[in-house]
C-alpha cells in the first residue's frame, strides 16, 4: 500500500444555515480543502451524507457535488453509513489512493438538516436504527443512549454530573472554534435544569441538528511535498460493525465496533492508546464520549466518568479530546461530521488550532460513530 | 495493485418476493456467493442499495447485512450511487483487495422496491435525478429517458420498432434466465400497444420495479488458485460522472459519462471495444440500451438501433448484449443491478450460463447507469 496524506482541509461553519443549500455546502467545503491543499483537479471524489433523501429528497449526491464543483466526469459516489458516512467515505478515499488507482482524491462529508421540523430530522435519524425493531417501536436515538446511560451508571457508578461535565468541557472548547454552532459557556446546573429528553439525558446531553460540510484533499507523499500546505499522514484505518439493534448485544456499557475499529487502526500505525496526544470522538449524546474514551482504551471500562471529572480530556489535560467542541458545541451535520472530525486533528498537528490549540500534538485520533454502533470507524493521523 | 479475481457469485431470482425482506435478500445472495466461493469468512463487506431511505425506511445497510450474516465486527458500508449503486461498491471491494488492505471482500447489492406504491416508488426513484431543477417540476425518469429517446429519433432517423426490438430481445433472453422476473415472450406490436408511458416510451419499453439481491466474492489471485470456484479477473474499472439535470448537458443523444467510464477501462484492461465478446448494459429504458452500446464503442454513435434491428446484440450476434434479460426482462432492483450484471458475465464466462451461454466468450463488459447518466461505472471481467 503507497503511503496516504492529508494535503488540504476545509470546512464551512457548522449551525442552522439556511441561507445554504446542500450544494452551497459541499462546494464551500471542497473549494476551501482544494485552496489549501493547491490543488485544481482531483482524479475521483467521495461523498459522505446519511440522509439526503428522507431530509432533503435527494440521493445521488456524488453525481451533484462533481457537477456543482464543475469536475465532471470524474468519478463521484456517495458513502453512507449513517452517522460514520464520511469516515467510511475518507475510507474509500484512503483506499483508492493506498492502491495506486488514484493520485489525489476529494473527500467531502455533508448535511443539509434544518430545512425540516425536528420531528421530521427526528425520524430521518431514527432509520440508522433497526426500523422494524427498534423504530416500529417508537424509541429513537436519545432513547436509546438513555438506556447506554443508566446502564453505565449501574454498573460502574458514573454520575449524573459526570455526564454535564462532558457537555461543559465540549461547550468550553467550541468557544474558541469560529465555525461551532454554539459559543455558549454552559455549567453543569444548565444541563441537569435543561429539558428531560429521555431519562437521565437532557437536551444539553444530545448533540443539536445542523447544517455543514467538511472536505480533505487526499494524496501521496510524493504529490504531497510539492504542495504549500503541512502535509498529515493516515498513519491508521479502522472500522467495525456491531447489530444494527441495541438489544441484541451482549453489553450495553461500550461498543464492540469501536474496540475493534480501534484495534485495528492501532495496530495498522502501530501504537498504543497512550501514545495519542489528541483526539475527537462521537459524543452523539454525553455518555457517547463516556463511553468512546473507554474502548478506545485512553481509560478503564468504567472510569470515562471520572477522567472527564478529573480534567483528562480537557484542553492542558493529558488526553485532551473533543478540542473542536465535539458534536455537542460544534454541531453534529451527520453527514459531514467524520470528516470535521478528521479537519480538527489536522489542524491540531499542523499547529493551526489557534484559541484550542494542543501543545506538541504529534499523534491525533478519531473515533465516529454510526447509528447506536451498528458501525464505528476509527482514523489516526500523524505529523509527518 | 495487486490483480483482483471474483470467485464466488450468487443472486435471488428477481421480481415481486412478497415473502422477503431486504434482510433476507442480502442474507440470501451474499450466502450463495460465500458458498460458490467455498469461504466462511470476509475481511469486509460492501452495500449498494439506492433507496433503503425512502422505500423501507431503513438506512444503515452496512449494519444491517453484517448483523444478520452474523459477521459482526468485520467493517461493513453501504454505497450509493442512484441506479449504479452496487457497481460503485463493486468498484470500492476492488479497491480494498487491490491496495493490500483486504484479502477477501463480500460485495452484495439489494434493493426491495415492492412494499410500496408504485407512485411512490416512482417518487423514490426521482431522487436519482436533480429534485429542484427536475423533480419538482413534475418530470420523473420516464420522461426524461422519453427526451432521449425523441432527440435520438431526430438526429440518427431511430425508429419505433428499433425501440421495441430492445425489448423483444431481452424478454427471449429472459426466457432462459431462470432468475428473471418476466418469463413472457413479446413481440414488437405488443410493446406498441402497450401503455403510452412518457411519448415515445410506452410500458413495455421501461423496465419493470423489482425486489432482488446479487453478491460476488472479491479476493486475490493465490487465494482464489486455493478454491473451488472458476476464478475471473476484473481486468478493467472505470467511472464517470455527468450534470445531475439532464437540461444541463451539451447533447441528449448519449452519456459522456459512460464514455469516461468506458475510456478508463478499457485503458487499464489494454483492450478495444472489439475485444469485448458479451455484454450487459443499462437498459432502464429501451433507448438507454441503444445509447450504450454507442457510447461502448460497439457500433458508432446513430447506429445502435440498426445494431438491435441487424442481430448484432442478440445470442449469437457479433456481441450479445444482456444475455440475462438485462433490466428489462430480468428485472430492475435498483441497488443490485450492478452486481446481478456482473454475476450474468461470470457465468458467461464461467461457461455456465445454459441455454443463454455464448460461446468462447473470453472478455465481459458491465456497464450500470446512474439517474439520467450522473453516474456510470463499467466493470471489464476476463476469464484467467
Amino acid at each position: 500500500m503507497r503511503d496516504v496524506v492529508i494535503s488540504g482541509v476545509g470546512m464551512t461553519r457548522f449551525g442552522n444555515l439556511w441561507d445554504y443549500s446542500i450544494r452551497d455546502l459541499a462546494v464551500e467545503a471542497s473549494v476551501a480543502a482544494m485552496r489549501d491543499a493547491g490543488v485544481d483537479h482531483v482524479d475521483a471524489i467521495y461523498v459522505g451524507n446519511f440522509s439526503g433523501g428522507t431530509l432533503i429528497e435527494q440521493e445521488h449526491l456524488g453525481s451533484i457535488v462533481a457537477d456543482y464543483l464543475g469536475l465532471t466526469p470524474v468519478p463521484s459516489m456517495r458513502v453512507e453509513d449513517a452517522c460514520a458516512s464520511s469516515s467510511a467515505a475518507l475510507k474509500v478515499g484512503f483506499l483508492d489512493v493506498a492502491s495506486g488507482h488514484s493520485d489525489i482524491v476529494l473527500v467531502v462529508g455533508v448535511e443539509k438538516m434544518t430545512d425540516v421540523t425536528t420531528e421530521r430530522a427526528t425520524y430521518s435519524l431514527s432509520l440508522a436504527g433497526d426500523r422494524e425493531y427498534e423504530g416500529y417501536q417508537g424509541i429513537t436515538f436519545p432513547g436509546l443512549f438513555a438506556l447506554v446511560a443508566r446502564r453505565h451508571m449501574y454498573e460502574f457508578g458514573t454520575t449524573r454530573r459526570q455526564l454535564s461535565l462532558v457537555a461543559v468541557k465540549n461547550h468550553e472548547n467550541a468557544l474558541r472554534n469560529p465555525n461551532a454552532q454554539f459559543h455558549i459557556k454552559i455549567t453543569p446546573e444548565d444541563v441537569e435544569m435543561s429539558t428531560l429528553v429521555a431519562d437521565p439525558l437532557h437536551l444539553f446531553d444530545c448533540s443539536p441538528i445542523s447544517d455543514g460540510a467538511a472536505a480533505v484533499i487526499l494524496t501521496t507523499v510524493p504529490i504531497a511535498k510539492k504542495l504549500s500546505s503541512v502535509p498529515v499522514r493516515i498513519a491508521g484505518i479502522g472500522q467495525g460493525s456491531d447489530t444494527i439493534a441495541l438489544a441484541d448485544r451482549d453489553s450495553m456499557v461500550g461498543f464492540k465496533a469501536t474496540v475493534e475499529a480501534a484495534r485495528q487502526a492501532y495496530k495498522m500505525a502501530g501504537i498504543s492508546p497512550e501514545d495519542v496526544d489528541v483526539a475527537e470522538v462521537h459524543d452523539c449524546f454525553t455518555i457517547a464520549e463516556i463511553c468512546a474514551i473507554e474502548d478506545l482504551g485512553f481509560v478503564p471500562k468504567g472510569k470515562g466518568g471520572e477522567a472527564v471529572e478529573s480534567g483528562l480530556t480537557s484542553i492542558g489535560g493529558k488526553i485532551p479530546v473533543n478540542t473542536s467542541g465535539g458534536l455537542k458545541g460544534k454541531g453534529h451535520p451527520v453527514g459531514a461530521t467524520g470528516v470535521a472530525q478528521v479537519v480538527e486533528i489536522v489542524e491540531q498537528l499542523r499547529g493551526s488550532a489557534g484559541d484550542r490549540q494542543v501543545e506538541n500534538a504529534r499523534i491525533g485520533l478519531t473515533q465516529n460513530l454510526g447509528g447506536s454502533g451498528g458501525t464505528v470507524v476509527v482514523h489516526i493521523l500523524e505529523v509527518m
